[in-house]
């Protein structure tokens, strides 16, 4: 019986060993092709200086963050709380080890973030955020941004099944176009409304513009601007149809062409698409130039899978320096909770986490199954012996449940006899010899 | 210039690419190992419940725990703190979702813990702990502790290169000892000075026993007693001829033979040993069997560099269920800055993350280095192309800095022409096609 109540924390996302091992190889298989790009794996603290994690925040972030203090306090504690997300930190870190690092930077991060948000479903506390960052120092070439999106395709690829396509613009375009209207005040407001268009009927975005008290004409022209979407030619030639005699706007469409252009030389494969969208907003404030979201066609109510782009200063607020990066980030916890939810995750329903179980029937096998799961092993198969001392069916239903297949391990087997191992799924059974093979 | 301090909080460690490299490495195989041994992977919460985490607790953790607060709090908040360890929210894990868990459970976490420990060198606030657990429900097999114990030397031996000897005793067999001498009131402190016995002289030692006010008579005893040390078979028959007659001690006298027992087939090469050593006392108190610790004879300053043991119930404050474990942790950040103080890392100081680095002299040649990028990463390897726009000599030390090995692409090579590959620690070039192969 219980003595207390042993649920973790509400907002708290805590798996079975089954689903922890679904979980893992996402994980592992994201963070295998962020090295194969040639990232550098760093861990910065969970617990920083509340200065530091602050320094440019506010609004919820400030709400959110968790403070932490010690029961016994020391005479070196400054006010500290758990970092909210990993680029804080990142910008901590560049500038701490500034001399020591390589630049221009690539560098992952893979860990755990903590938000103090409203509990509700599908929303979580402490969650795992899987980035990519390239850090420039003084200036970053362009063809990162476009890096930095394929490796994102690469590692979405691993385990989304169904199609997606990741959507890309430039944050210089909109506010080009919106300098050129003459509307540089609105662009904060315009920036919202096109963020969320996907979101309400065209009439709704369209009153919108007209609550701004933006004219007809020019709610034409983002309107027009608004339904710019497609493969690279198509996108450039159209944001060049419009004849928007402005500087910023010119730029921000070259940077996309060159972006662009470096992701269409590359294959993707029949399931992932990269097309220019100025649809795409994201959100932040400290995006400049670059912005992608990626999304499934056949789930738009998912959202974002993966987001990121371009920033022109990692570390304003602790440094001189100047240090613009690209990056983005990949949010599992929550993203594990919906493709579970919506059944998109691969089918594993049979996989159990071990592979083989090996089942001495008794003590006086105990030895011969310990050399045994060695030689299995060796072939990097992970392997259990079942060492309890009950009765045989007991011990293959736990076996059963923890492994894959099986292998009984009596007086015969352990003695030179023939060895066979069982399929739990199928019921299969078939020579080991031939199996480890 | 820096406007702000950026070093991370005092007591936490912050490694540079290289060193997180090395590091990663060494938790990937130990991790690897013990999920080769058929133990499943699960994550608890770092934040949990002051109720749950402190219900056992007392004494130092109740000072070094970490509590966190939300600035903005909702109704839903307990009193909330980080967990020090992997127990405790195990044995939470454990009775909250034990319907669905099957027993003996084997299980492994490695992740980070804290303790506001008092700063200093080598000691740290935020540490990994790599720990495997296997916990019964009602009882639990003495086989799991040989198996535990088996699965630590498989795991050390992937990155421990000096000699190392795991040092086995049981708790019950200096109880039934000291109750056979009729000194049951004092077998706390005797333990302590046990325990204490190899950083002290003999002398001092015997000073301590007599400070307890034991006569002369059983010190000699517990002197003789102390010395035990050595393979089963000597290690058993000495014990045996101290002709304890008490139950207690026969029952841990019979369990070291069999966890020995079971070792003893085992066979873990040249540079580990396994031994009986009656030394060995693990200061926490809720250890009630097999206990063991681990050093290095060349380096015993530093120190068990993994410990663990058998516990009669892991959850006793949560549930009336008697779960029973056996489990091993190892503390992965204090160990892996000990091992590079005293150069004991494997000699990585070529070694950069990344494995090769394609340099495309020109823009002109992005395209076919991309491609090429994702020919070489098909053989598991990490690539990085390196996207600068500088000369090619800076493009050269960058990548001589971050990766193994680098791949020029000029004009020639785009076209067609053989690519040769150089190695950047011997200076040596290949053909890319040999080394791909």
């Amino acid at each position: 019986m219980k003595k207390i109540n042993t649920s973790p924390i509400s907002g708290m996302q805590e798996l079975l060993p089954r689903d922890q091992a679904i979980f893992d190889n996402i994980k592992n298989q994201i963070t295998d092709v962020y090295h194969h790009h040639g990232f550098q794996h760093i861990e910065t603290p969970v617990i920083d200086r509340t200065e530091i994690l602050l320094a440019k925040a506010g609004g919820d972030t400030e709400k959110q963050i968790y403070k932490v203090f010690k029961t016994a306090e020391t005479a070196d504690d400054a006010d500290q709380a758990l970092r909210f997300d990993h680029t804080v930190p990142l910008a901590r870190y560049v500038v701490e080890h500034e001399n020591e690092l390589t630049f221009p930077f690539k560098v992952t991060q893979f860990g755990r973030n903590f938000r103090g948000e409203r509990a509700q479903k599908g929303r979580f506390r402490e969650f795992y955020q899987l980035d990519i960052d390239v850090i420039g120092r003084g200036n970053l070439p362009l063809a990162y941004d476009a890096e930095v999106a394929a490796t994102a395709v690469e590692a979405l690829k691993t385990f989304i099944t169904r199609d997606f396509v990741l959507r890309i613009s430039n944050r210089k375009i909109l506010a080009g176009l919106v300098e050129y209207l003459g509307l540089e005040s609105q662009l904060t407001a315009i920036s919202g409304i096109i963020d969320h268009a996907e979101k309400v009927p065209a009439k709704k975005t369209h009153e919108c513009f007209e609550e701004e008290g933006i004219d007809a004409e020019k709610i034409k022209i983002l309107e027009d601007f608004m339904k710019i979407a497609g493969p690279r030619a198509e996108v450039i030639e159209k944001l060049n149809a419009l004849k928007i005699d402005n500087e910023t706007f010119a730029l921000g469409v070259n940077e996309l062409d060159t972006v662009l252009g470096l992701l269409e030389t590359q294959d993707f494969g029949p399931r992932a698409k990269v097309i220019g969208d100025m649809l795409i907003i994201r959100g932040l404030d400290y995006y400049t130039g670059t912005v992608f979201e990626t999304f499934m066609p056949e789930y738009r109510e998912i959202g974002s899978i993966c987001s990121g782009g371009r920033y022109e200063n990692l570390a304003g607020h602790y440094t001189d320096q100047k240090l613009p990066g690209v990056g983005i980030s990949i949010g599992l916890t929550r993203l594990f909770f919906i493709l579970n939810e919506y059944k998109l995750l691969e089918n594993t329903e049979n996989a159990n986490p071990i592979d083989v179980a090996i089942i001495p029937i008794s003590e006086n096998e105990f030895k011969f199954a310990l050399e045994l799961s060695n030689t299995i092993r060796e072939k990097g198969l992970s392997t259990d012996v079942v060492l309890t001392d009950k009765k045989l069916s007991d011990k293959m239903s736990y076996a059963s449940k923890t492994a894959n297949y099986g292998v009984v391990i009596g007086e015969s087997e352990a003695s030179g006899g023939e060895i066979s191992i069982k399929n739990f799924a199928t019921g299969e059974k078939s020579s080991l010899d031939q199996f480890l093979k």
